[in-house]
């Protein structure tokens, strides 16, 4: 099984197109562990002013797919998710930190919490997840990342 | 309570900046059910070349919150989903059809079926979601559509 | 891969004590169906008088894995589940409908719709559910049937 | 609101049939935590010898519903939870211990973690939860427990 190192989650997040849409960003990585962050910008808003449901949605999905990435090496796959949401989410910066709960040989199981931060670093949690994800048969040395 | 009609619900969604950028239609309005589609097209691709499960998970909540809006008027707010991937998601459209389950006083549940659809108009069931939403109280007459 | 008749499937329910405990009874199974059912007796019920919630999470459960085992053979496990609670449950019997949306080489997801049935055989929808299963590689023969 | 201390909860606990029959009892419980435990016997068994993912379900369910009951009073109903099964559970002791992630005025988000106990104290994580509960509106002074 190829490994996943921090320099190569992120050449994989950058890889995706619609992570560059939405200006997602890796800022840690490791150990069972991944963090990923976007400003909140206008785009992504929904009409009440406060960020869109879907995008803390992508945000738990890629966050838990790169934790779980961080153990099992990129040939990861999102079987399906939960998300609750908290409370509106406001603020400048978006953070979803996943963490694996559970590695097995064919799936993952893993948790993430999306917190809001605001100009002065505060953070506000406003969404809970947990999902799955399969771990994907592949050939060795096989060129396919997590996501 | 007001109540939402489709000509309502349409610029509900262009009144969402998240909406605009995906390039969202809402093309089926009514009676507990809420149709949405969107364009397949690069920018919302993850780096295997398949629709980004975040966009899955973007259609799903809001079909589920249109198709609530549908019956409990525009002060709906998702409270929270499952969403389960079937399948990579290729094709030129994504097609996701939310349907009330049932609407209590408070809250209101939902399924959602996600499919893509090819040239020929070919439907490919990618994944399956459930969620419920709450109904915000509100002073008669408040502006707060669904989303 | 085995295959699960309706005959070794109620034999399959039988040899789960669990199921004994709580008189579950398949109704219908084959072609990605299953319909589970119990009656609704005092020791089910939570203190309100309805049946407890747990009553229902098993019920939805077994008929996902009974609808999976239907398509799969005996070799499935249960993965994962979402049950979304409609209304206290009441009634004389307790219906528990799956069906496969999807059945994949190693993961199938199936819905199922619980109901509550009162004397005069009207229906109520009292929760609905969503979850997936593992179909677990085994030996030709290995006697290893759903649950 | 009325509040709910640990003899009172024991109480709530006693008074559903449904718990009563799986032997469950109630061994923390305050500050938003609760903590659930049954003996693991020969009647809560699937066919496999391992325990019924039905009592998992109960038990998270349950736990969830008293770590909510330890902030919000009595009267609290569950509205859904999400199951993920991580590894067949064998072992002398269930444990469900619940945790109150957001108490909102009307609904309250709790995560549940599930562990196996052997016979030297070494507990193994089986399942994780996470659900929320409706906060139920009613006259001050009404008998409504959670559950």
């Amino acid at each position: 099984m190829r490994t996943l190192d921090f320099a190569l989650a992120r050449k994989t997040l950058a890889a995706q197109p619609f992570s560059a849409l939405l200006g997602a960003r890796l800022t840690a990585f490791g150990g069972g562990e991944a963090t990923l962050e976007l400003d909140i910008r206008e785009e992504l808003l929904q009409q009440h002013g406060t960020l869109h449901g879907g995008v803390l949605g992508y945000a738990a999905d890629n966050a838990l797919s790169f934790a779980a990435g961080s153990v099992a090496g990129p040939g990861v796959l999102a079987a399906g998710l939960t998300i609750d949401f908290l409370r509106p989410a406001r603020g400048e910066v978006l953070r979803a930190r996943a963490r694996v709960v559970r590695a097995g040989r064919t799936r993952i199981v893993c948790r993430c919490d999306l917190t809001t931060v605001d100009g002065d670093g505060t953070e506000a949690l406003c969404a809970v997840a947990q999902g799955s994800l399969a771990v994907v048969e592949r050939p060795a040395g096989a060129e396919q990342p997590p996501g």
